[in-house]
């Protein structure tokens, strides 16, 4: 075990008629706020009258952005950053998934920041403010609603990164299962493969003594394997919808990874897939996640083992390890499958053109590498995708 | 899963050299600090200089209030809370375990408030402030370090009463595995029964549907019994010290117990215990745990049976689960009376003369029951009691 900080102040509000509080909750920090979601679904479900309503009660001004695409746009975010400074708006409220919470935490970090916001996520700048975000989550994938991640597309140049701020963490998030009944089929399933990458990049590192972690990784990873097949054939099952959602903040709020280094190899050449191809993050990460693995395996063995035996029940081969840890990784690729996601380029129509342009800005130019589990070139990322076409 | 709110805002800095920072988090919240410690402990280890000259270093003044027992007495805590307020301190820091600690948190919420500290202990008045609390934790045990628990006895009829407010969370927990190297034997086996007790208390619930939680309780418990023995044989062993100690907090710090009803009342049975005979708590949680479980497994097989299966790898006796159920629990005993610990009352030298007073202090006289996954009435309490004998 190595030497860790962990802290998450992020207050969790969870479970059936949540959001009724979320006036309440904000109140304590402002009186006029940034509501800041997608599409039209929120209005759909009612959920975007209930967050009004309550938010009017409670005396709350609000000012509205909606807008936000998968993938979320720098471009909105420069918006959403002009209204805050020519309103005077103190706070952000999410509705929605990941994308809602990472654009409205960059919103967060970009008002106080006299400059480009991009420069957090270029890393040509460190985040020394941000406003407060609240959350109101319908989706659970991201773990963007405990985590101090935000990930954003800049239009130019399609280039998709991360910034990492304990600043940008949300002071409330409003957990209520009910409100994920509705998400597609799909939807379900793409957030499933990143709760489980949110994990699995924790669970491959070389760190040994990892016992309590490498545990908790395990707990949650069985909880999702367990679950998601209910919410899919259940769409409205409570009980399968609300381990989901709480797996899916505890895979990503930091406890998993305490005492560990983390790879985030997989996170990163998804990005340049999603970035280019605007494919859902969930779904490119089905695709790599398992090429990664084929790729890497034989670098540490035992891992790849124990992930077989302890989170797949696949029977220990004594003689010949090497076939347990195979096994582990096709069930893996298998559960992808049935719970409806590609597992192969080809299966979400990408070619192989861009795959060295690919390799290359992941590894930027060329010039360095991705992962700790493996340390990746632009050669082994290259070679990673060709696996996973 | 029932509803919840959960909320950490503990910030743990975890590993070695963990507490040469103490100075400069403390810096951040004051510049006077009340040092509350027990006995020479910390001074042999040559902890205490360390922490004096962090102090030192980061232009911090410091106080010292050292004396506190196991079992922490209100008298100390009245002593404190007149320091304090004399000397216009505003932040408390405590070195060293569970002890320590709770009775830190009781002088940080006694400090501001106008009355009888006790009220808080005693139900009769809810915390409205408190000062800030830090820790360097030296015995992983009470998971003090990040919960909102104190449990602090009145030598004045001995009662032993706990009281609960996120309020009296530190703000900082300083956890270096390397300083539990010498607690001896016997006081790394009472931390152990207190840690697996506090995810035990949890673990023991009629709530349906708690995949997730189960699954990290689990996780926890199956981590404590793999590291507890390695430590008591080699005493210096890094990785297993830190496994422990990371394990307590993870035990305590609210989040297995999310979306649970829990129990405790094992815990209360344990208090009036040590409260009479000052015991130690965890040895007393030796004895009182299986004695409940005896007691009442019959109420819920299936989770008596999934804890054997899950926990302790008991092969799962498909025509008669009960004998499953009965070999977990034996295994727990055993597993305790192996690491070193009394599974009787008798071996801690207490006869029957006060069985019905400490059943009938526990019910509040019999006009109260206790615990949640069966409410136990002052003859259950006493027939509990019995089967410890």
């Amino acid at each position: 075990m190595i030497n860790f900080t962990y802290e998450n102040p992020t207050k969790i509000i969870f479970g059936r008629g949540a959001e009724l509080k979320v006036g309440e909750e904000v109140k304590k920090y402002s009186s006029k706020v940034l509501l800041h979601y997608g599409g039209g679904s929120i209005k759909k479900t009612g959920l975007y009258d209930k967050v009004i309503n309550s938010l009017k009660q409670a005396g709350v001004e609000v000012v509205e952005l909606g807008g936000v695409m998968p993938n979320p746009r720098l471009g909105l975010v420069n918006e959403g950053i002009k209204i805050c400074r020519e309103k005077g708006i103190d706070f952000i409220l999410a509705v929605g998934g990941g994308s809602a919470i990472d654009s409205a935490k960059a919103i967060a970090v970009g008002v106080p920041y006299n400059g480009d916001v991009w420069d957090f996520f270029s890393g040509k700048a460190e985040a020394k403010e941000a406003l407060p975000i609240g959350v109101v989550l319908t989706i659970p994938a991201a773990g963007s609603e405990a985590s101090p991640n935000s990930v954003i597309t800049k239009e130019d140049g399609l280039y998709k990164r991360g910034m990492y701020s304990e600043l940008i963490m949300p002071v409330f998030s409003i957990m209520n299962p009910e409100l994920t009944y509705t998400l597609p089929e799909y939807q379900t399933a793409c957030g499933t493969a990143d709760i489980m990458a949110h994990i699995m990049e924790r669970y491959f590192t070389n760190v040994t003594h990892t016992d309590l972690t490498d545990r908790l990784c395990e707990a949650t990873l069985k909880t999702m394997i367990k679950n998601v097949p209910i919410a899919l054939q259940e769409p409205d099952n409570y009980n399968a919808r609300a381990e989901i959602m709480w797996a899916g903040t505890v895979a990503h709020n930091g406890l998993l990874g305490t005492g560990r280094i983390e790879d985030w190899a997989s996170h990163n050449i998804e990005h340049e897939i999603s970035a280019i191809y605007d494919v859902a993050h969930g779904a490119g990460l089905a695709v790599v996640f398992p090429a990664w693995m084929k790729y890497v395996y034989k670098n540490n063995l035992d891992r790849f083992v124990q992930f077989a035996v302890r989170v797949w029940n696949v029977e220990m081969n004594f003689d010949e390890p090497e076939r347990t840890a195979l096994e582990g990784i096709e069930r893996l690729k298998k559960f992808f499958k049935e719970i409806g996601l590609p597992v192969s380029l080809k299966e979400m129509n990408i070619g192989d053109d861009r795959l060295e342009e690919m390799a290359s800005k992941c590894t930027n130019g060329g010039n360095s590498t991705i992962g700790s589990f493996v340390k990746l070139n632009r050669e082994d990322v290259y070679n990673i995708l060709k696996l996973a076409r």
